[in-house]
């Protein structure tokens, strides 16, 4: 069933405009008496066509239930800054895969040194995919991609989290070896096509964050994340 | 250190030719004296450049021994075809997390049918993606893309491994219900963007195979068979 987020709780009937509007008339070709649900903040909402115009769709709530898709992870992907469009490729598949929050950050050996103007126009274009991705994987939430911060406030912001894991390749032990049993907020620091410096991996142990190995194989930037992600979820039931 | 895959054993010394003695001539900038990688079908050979020309490097072993980065699984991966060059994609991810062999499979719901002579093509390209890829993520042996075959085709080699899981969208257990246990010869089976049909679904049933799921959220068809391998790979000790 098409599923379509919106920003406040619906009291009984619910009117879309704006994008979901045309993509339910134009794109879906849907009609009065169908059925959609209408998601916020974890909540799927079962809704029904009343009325529709070229612009303006009304539903009224059948019936709502908290979504079962959600992992009962909090998972924040703490990402350093890749080459290219690989971020939103990144971005797109860790919502898929149940990542709850997106924190791009910029370490020693990102290539990418985008200024805060340009910063901010890709955090709007990332947000967006995030969107794309959580309606089209059937999330609960949209997740969200926060602003750019750099390596040291990141390392604080992990910290605050129930636990995290720095992926280094240079050490570190398996996600097996160190599961996260029963903490809910956990990170996940991922670095660029350049890995991180031995002294940043040093000041992340000092943080308190947990240095972890995905493996003997050398993984690309944009795989290790995706790696982590479905590992963390299969090792706490969530997949 | 540099990695070259080799198609022979070698003997004492090696000469390397063609593309490899350019791309360390000059892309990576080696000289005489530098040490490098020399790979073949799971033994790496610790090699000194002894002399090189433009066109032309020759190498010492210094010692060999089993590459440590194969996992102890032999992972086939059927896929079915993807439409546009996901299929590339999907094969440069699948080496890097550990993938042995790629199966291309036609299925019902597939958009993409080319023709034979398309298909070998592709193949080819393929073949040189998975090479590049076992090079680059410090894989010991080079993953075969195979030729692809049709749905029935798929069913008999899938069965004939030790163990095969059909992903379905629509069922299945966890793969944490149904770990690959002391089996080695593991098969996975990804359908294309519009999944399996429940009758290609029931032939797989009835072929053996275990019907399996990833889970609550839906991912695309190039995101899944990443999210199966590394699930597989953290479940049997390999990442």
């Amino acid at each position: 069933m098409p599923r379509f987020f919106i920003d406040h709780e619906p009291d009984g009937s619910v009117t879309l405009t704006g994008e979901a509007a045309t993509h339910i008339g134009r794109s879906l070709r849907m009609r009065v008496g169908d059925e959609l649900v209408l998601c916020r903040e974890g909540t799927d909402y079962y809704c029904k066509i009343d009325t529709m115009t070229s612009d303006e769709v009304q539903c009224s709530v059948l019936f709502s239930r908290e979504c079962a898709n959600e992992p009962s992870l909090e998972l924040t992907l703490f990402q350093a800054l890749p080459k290219g469009d690989k971020m939103e490729f990144i971005i797109q598949k860790a919502v898929e895969l149940g990542c709850s929050r997106i924190v791009p950050f910029i370490s020693e050996r990102c290539v990418s040194r985008p200024d805060a103007k340009s910063l901010s126009k890709k955090q709007e274009r990332w947000q967006k995919i995030a969107e794309g991705a959580a309606m089209q994987s059937g999330r609960g939430i949209i997740p969200e991609v926060c602003e750019a911060v750099d390596f040291d406030k990141m390392l604080k912001l992990a910290a605050a989290q129930d636990m995290s894991y720095f992926f280094y390749e240079l050490g570190g032990l398996s996600l097996t070896r160190q599961p996260p049993v029963g903490e809910r907020r956990v990170g996940m620091i991922i670095g660029s096509e350049g890995g991180f410096s031995p002294e940043e991996a040093q000041a992340a142990e000092q943080a308190g964050l947990l240095t972890a190995s995905l493996g003997p194989r050398i993984l690309r930037c944009e795989t290790a994340p995706l790696a982590a992600l479905s590992a963390l979820m299969i090792l706490t039931g969530n997949m």
